[in-house]
């Protein structure tokens, strides 16, 4: 899929999700100005919004239209943006630009950065609640895809990943605890330990983008396989091709330090692999990501589209 | 009632959450020994167990057993305990000690304890979307209750209060945004503006513990409406007798310093009613929240005698 068809669906997502999210921030003033304008700051920042974009063209692969996604697409931007800002604060890669602007901290200080990612978080999951609340049938789509995001973003997911990039940073291998059996292929020891800490801090929120929209579109168990074995390659991929947009982007296309990983002695693939190593696993990761589709026929295309734009994006 | 039977009644909901949480910690050991023990440290040292007990008792009230209070029970402990973490770091309140051992900080640092919080907030709501998804009924009940807590923790709720007190440190009057009318009665300006940050701050996650323990439990809209009376005052009652203990509590009885607030700034009920006042309004919340529960009957002792046990406790 071209490439220009790819940033028009992004276009898409953003239109649908973005005026969604202003209004769940414009519902009151409480807690006081600068808080409301400090949650605000980086969820309307310059942003791809690739993962509200997966979770629209998963349910447009599962048959539904679009909107009935809007609860799932909300939840995981407002997680993402919440891990961002915690992030880049001091006591984790201490970054100071983040979507092209200073970084949250840098504006409104640590301690409200922080009170207002806590803040997004909680909003994440208060629209999914919502969203089960209102439906007229009772819930049960709601219910398994807040599951999908809940289990997504915890302790066994996004926060153990962060866990794991905090242990690894400036160190050898980290400990990545149980669960090492289900790292990839071939992959020398290391390479299999960083794919773990991807699949949890970056993967994990993709999957639940991928599987949550297709829930809230009804998506019967084997297309949620295929689904899911798609949103499990594509995790190890757009975390391969964000590592080596930190080693050769331009830090002006992708709002962000470049460089920044290597000076921190971060544990990347482009670092244990070399570059042309890295970039082939992308690659063949992305190849994966399409041949999973493959039971899903022409409906999943922009499934396809946005998997290979995951490692050929320059921001 | 005695206080006795208060605090044999919090030891009985402490040994019915803490084995369930202690239960979904234990679940893997994704992100590392560290992160794993990291999380348990704040959670499992010595606590009161206040809000598990606040929702035992509305589900006895509600006429229900107890057991299918946990999922409450537990998110309400994991939120609070998650705010105790974030509130001790350096860019909040900056304080060493909590629950009578070094803050979670001082232990695991402070990118570790940030992302233990993270977590800890994840997993809360977590347990509520695999209750629902659990539920035999199709889980109406779960999902109520989940609203409540999801919205008592966000924007609205606790994280707004946690950015109104930062705010306040050491200034003037806070900002409070909108909201201002529904402030309590008689009192002078300021006060009523600080009840409306322990409003948020506190009592938005106390109601959610009665409340969402009503829901589980099926309680009908009247007896909602009379446990939310109660727990309204029992937030502001909570804070009030939390703030006088700050000035004159025994530091070893409530594990955390004490003079931290004056000597920070804070905007306090003591500091600015002075103690005799801000212990006489404590009082009266006290009795309007015995007063609130009189159309349940007998059923609600319990919750009686946590109000009055809010406001009599030296820990």
């Amino acid at each position: 899929m071209r490439t220009a068809a790819v940033e028009a669906f992004l276009r898409e997502a953003d239109e649908l999700v973005s005026p969604y999210l202003s209004r769940l921030l414009t519902r009151s003033e409480r807690g006081g100005a600068a808080f409301r304008e400090c949650m605000a700051y980086t969820l309307f920042a310059p942003a791809k919004r690739f993962r509200p974009a997966l979770t629209l063209a998963a349910v447009r692969a599962a048959g539904g239209r679009g909107p009935e996604g809007l609860p799932v697409m909300a939840a995981v931007e407002l997680l993402h943006t919440y891990s961002l800002i915690h992030d880049d604060l001091p006591c984790m890669d201490d970054d100071d630009v983040r979507r092209g602007k200073p970084a949250c901290h840098k504006v409104y200080g640590v301690g409200l950065a922080m009170l207002a990612g806590d803040a997004l978080q909680s909003l994440a999951f208060d629209v999914l609640a919502r969203a089960a609340a209102d439906a007229a049938d009772g819930g049960a789509r709601e219910i398994r895809a807040m599951l999908e995001v809940t289990s997504a973003a915890g302790p066994e997911g996004m926060a153990a990943g962060q866990a794991l990039d905090l242990a690894a940073t400036g160190r050898a291998a980290p400990d990545v605890g149980g669960d090492r059996a289900a790292a990839s292929g071939d992959l020398p020891v290391s390479p299999v330990l960083v794919e773990e800490m991807h699949r949890l801090k970056t993967g994990a929120l993709l999957r639940a983008a991928v599987v949550g929209g297709a829930h809230l579109a009804g998506a019967p168990e084997p297309e949620l396989g295929a689904l899911r074995r798609y949103a499990d390659a594509l995790g190890l991929a757009f975390q391969a091709a964000d590592d080596l947009l930190n080693v050769e982007g331009d830090s002006a296309l992708i709002g962000k330090s470049v460089g920044s990983d290597a000076s921190a002695g971060k544990t990347t693939l482009p670092a244990l692999l070399g570059v042309e190593a890295a970039r082939r696993r992308a690659r063949d990761l992305s190849e994966e990501c399409v041949r999973a589709l493959a039971p899903l026929g022409a409906g999943a295309m922009m499934l396809a589209g946005l998997a290979e734009y995951a490692v050929s994006r320059n921001r």
